[in-house]
């Protein structure tokens, strides 16, 4: 088979990530997080994000998702997040599940980053009134859904927002890693610096099996996470088997290295495919995900080859290429080749 | 440190577990459950269940046990359960979260099973009363809370008065292999045929890192499940995680090999602990798990020793132990011998 | 004070409807709805609607219209609706609570009337993707919440998309009777004959003090719902005092007489605002309510001047208002003269 | 047909409640509370309680019960009650509904009053243990479900040791007036001079149709109810209707006169029955409800005659009788004669 460009959730884990995991696994822990390699993990974080946080590990993205906003908001608020987010797309109900029942809005805006001048106007729209879902919280994915980037201006320029208006704000960072590398800053400037009350630091998608932190800068909110966490029925026995995987995630900045693999591979595979004139790319990709259209008959073409990725869910002729901590740059050359191919025999030089 | 009895949780995993984790970990695989491991996974439960089961893996054993209740019960129904059943007394109110508010009601019965007149008194109960949640579903605990176990006869009366009732019937089989191996049955014998529904199958206690299945013999109640645990946020992208272990668990037996040495540990333990006068055997241990009463001091001066286990949170003076698939037995006859000790010293031969 | 015309919410209720309640709070009555009245209003309806209903009386439309919904949807699934629907827009998120979670997903379509375009496309979105909230239910308001009145053609055209997709529709009949009369058709027409599984029939707003009724056509759908309504606390004790009410509304065809001079009313008002150039009229009204934008200056002139309706709510200049079943036509006109003699004095003739 | 003594939801209200209704609802009054009666409403009853009160009104017992509680408890908290409470036995499952999934906790105690003992052993159990329940909220009942009254004492002991574990008390006062005569106490003296927080205020059951007031004594706890009640549906568009019904009932001591009848017709009927030898007294009756256990045929013998009471739901023999404001003196005699007359001829003199 031939390289897949599917999703960054068909790669399995780096090698030490499962090194670690195998030793961990090894006699007698505590349960529940009692365990040191928690401690440890949350010691870890605190230095990369360079101050106290607390952490709650758990073993998926939704999860981590909407434990996160349930902190935020109560059953009669609305949750801010775009209208293309994961969250109000692709994690069924959820969000209206484990916050009791609050209101998801989807706001617009390019690319889907949220545009602030209809954030601004939603944002404190009818406080008070009781026949209105509060306006509560507000939920941003970094990297977005259609493989942007938001700035730290375009993160700040939110949450400025947000904050005049009372609301706690949650990143949506399945792609952490990825976003970090692209835009070359520290994690605090990303997050907390920016106005990040608390967000889901992904790792599941960048190398490691299963595992995410929710990273609580504000500790108000954190009170109440590891009764909502045992009750969502998301609080691991051998909580080790997550710790040793985030720890090896964490150490000797793999999580850096795999996300700027990740990169680099989708800006080569992003630069040769502006080259063929009858491929329109959608998004640029700023990290590791990239929207583009391909003229007909080409997908089909390139599945038939043996490479794999999605297409056919969107508008005609799109597709989505995912890159991976493990995608092949041989396996990227050979995807842009044949698409040149195809594109040179069917229509012309 | 000298051997812990305090949980089966403390234990890691097997090594052919770990391995098959590893393994599975390598190359890419469709995310989600589709890939091979996973139907592989439940074709082999089928065949362990001799029936066709329907399979949801998920990562805790309270995510499989409130995940099948919600199947089976509206939310303005109530859920019969012993009073000290795990559901009542350490999943938070996981319960009701996750049936969306219905009730959970504790029956009575020695050694923490359900005893059968009361529940044949309360489970047609006002039936069509729309002031009274309506008994609507049954669960029982097998290994019992205490570590009793029931007979096939008592499961076979207890799902007959259910089912009477027109109540499905769910099992937590946290402990299902110690269960089995001491009862000394077939799966089938034990759930479907004497009128279970549904199973959480553990695994996490026995020789896993974290893996249970939720098996569902009754076709109806499958249907829901499939979204109900990705609203839980209990989708794992990775699944092969999930499925390699579970895999693992199931090939060369080495499920009934891991209990069948717990319970023979348990057993050494308990026919030890009963050559001592002043100890106590509350519950007659048939699994893994053994509550008995120790005399003043004999717990502290153990603990001291280094030997590790649960007590204080009962009656004054009861201890909790617990062997597992990887109990050394000169652990466990040091642990008696200390025991011993204790007793000649303080109070006499 | 002049006339008000804030809301239909705003007026009292029918002599008749008084007379009735004063009755039948004499003597004794067997509470819970097992009152004889209670059962002649299901009789009356079922006769009023040509076929044999289901009948759940309560105080407040927002329970009527949720309580319908939830008997329609699971927890994971999305109920369609107008963007701008009082269940999206005034009832807090009492949608998400009673239904457990699902999700609300607005629809567009001019005069906030669903447009059948756009609801084809969502109808059969990612039916059976667990990641996905699956369509599940369609929710229409007749009258609609900027007063304009769906045809019997379209919500035909509607409520055929919605069953080929396997979705039960509900109407939000909070202002059914406006909408009967505006179209001159009957209940059944209006209902079952073209569709419709639940109304919610209002008689608040139009002559009772407190009484809406759930009228069910699917039998189906009314299994769960005496259930649901004690539970959410909406079983009256003296039910009595709502029988009382929808009987009398349902008496010498009150609430067609009510709603028939509601809407004449808001005919001379809207022909008379027609006939002042500066007056824009948004939605033209066909029941008893009209949204239109009055010139600078005007809205203030006329609140000052005594007449009470709401403005400063949605885009500049434009105001909301409504006639009820006593809404005097001396006041309309007075209305009327003040607007002109307005336009006159500030724009010229 | 004979006196019944059925509930005292069968009876209708009373004559200035009736007259009240028919007056406010003349008119124009703005809707959802923001009419002048609500106002006053509440200033009547900050008066009467002697303090600043926030208040709620809604139209049933169950509204006001569960809402109040909804406003003390998270999600992971568990509410305790006593086992026989209205709350656990006749609401559904609408405590869980209201309070997103909370644990409500059964308590024992003789005379379906709390046992101090048992309830000081419950109220810090395992705080801070995600595993289980929290302790957060306590509900008493005052009339209790069979009938007896709390001495301001046994509130008192109560509350101390809730707010010891810093558990805020809701009262469940259906019956309030017909405790608070029993008591010859104030108001203030039975709630939150004696550390009640929220009251339920009955009236429904004692004068008026439909009309339960949540009175907050604690400011902080009243700031969600707003949002609650609406998203609950219970807010009232026409709020009048509760607020006129609750102004004439506090209106003149109604609502004492009101009580002090039916006590009284309870203190005649308990003592005529006590001079029945075969008749035996479960509970003595403090307030208007009695539980008694009636010798073979003598209920069906009186049921016979035309007299309405409950039995045959709880042990054999036993019978509840509720008097109510509108009890006649004439009819307690005759019921107690023709009871007395069922004892001579079947048991002898």
């Amino acid at each position: 088979m031939k390289v897949a460009f599917t999703s960054d959730n068909i790669a399995g884990a780096s090698e030490s990530v499962l090194q670690a995991m195998m030793e961990a696994s090894q006699g007698d822990a505590m349960p529940y997080g009692n365990d040191d390699m928690t401690a440890e993990v949350t010691a870890m974080l605190s230095t990369l994000f360079e101050c106290d946080v607390a952490v709650f590990l758990v073993s998926t993205g939704t999860a981590a998702n909407v434990l996160s906003i349930s902190a935020m908001t109560p059953p009669w608020g609305s949750v801010l997040c775009h209208s293309e987010s994961h969250l109000l797309k692709d994690e069924s109900t959820a969000p209206e599940f484990y916050t009791g029942g609050a209101r998801f809005v989807g706001i617009g805006g390019a690319h889907a980053k949220i545009d602030p001048v209809q954030l601004k106007k939603i944002v404190s729209q009818k406080v008070g009134d009781v026949h209105t879902a509060q306006p509560s919280a507000l939920s941003i994915s970094q990297v977005t859904e259609v493989g942007s980037v938001y700035s730290l201006e375009e993160i700040r320029a939110i949450t400025k927002i947000a904050k005049e208006a009372n609301l706690p704000v949650h990143m949506d960072g399945a792609r952490f890693a990825n976003a970090l590398v692209a835009l070359g800053c520290t994690p605090a400037q990303m997050t907390w610096q920016a106005g990040i009350d608390i967000v889901s630091f992904g790792a599941t998608k960048n190398g490691v099996m299963a595992a995410e932190a929710i990273v609580v800068f504000n500790p108000e909110l954190a009170q109440s996470l590891g009764f909502r966490r045992k009750r969502g029925g998301h609080l691991h026995s051998k909580m080790r088997l997550l710790s040793s995987q985030m720890k090896a995630y964490l150490t000797d900045d793999l999580w850096r290295h795999n996300a700027t693999h990740a990169n680099a591979m989708m800006a080569l595979l992003q630069d040769g495919l502006k080259t063929i004139p009858s491929i329109k790319i959608n998004t640029p990709a700023q990290a590791n995900m990239l929207f583009c259209t391909f003229p007909e008959g080409m997908a089909d073409s390139l599945l038939a080859e043996g490479f794999a990725f999605y297409g056919g869910r969107w508008e005609e002729g799109v597709v989505r290429l995912v890159t991976s901590f493990r995608t092949p740059k041989a396996g990227v050359e050979a995807f842009v080749n044949s698409a040149r191919r195809y594109h040179d025999a069917k229509l012309g030089k």
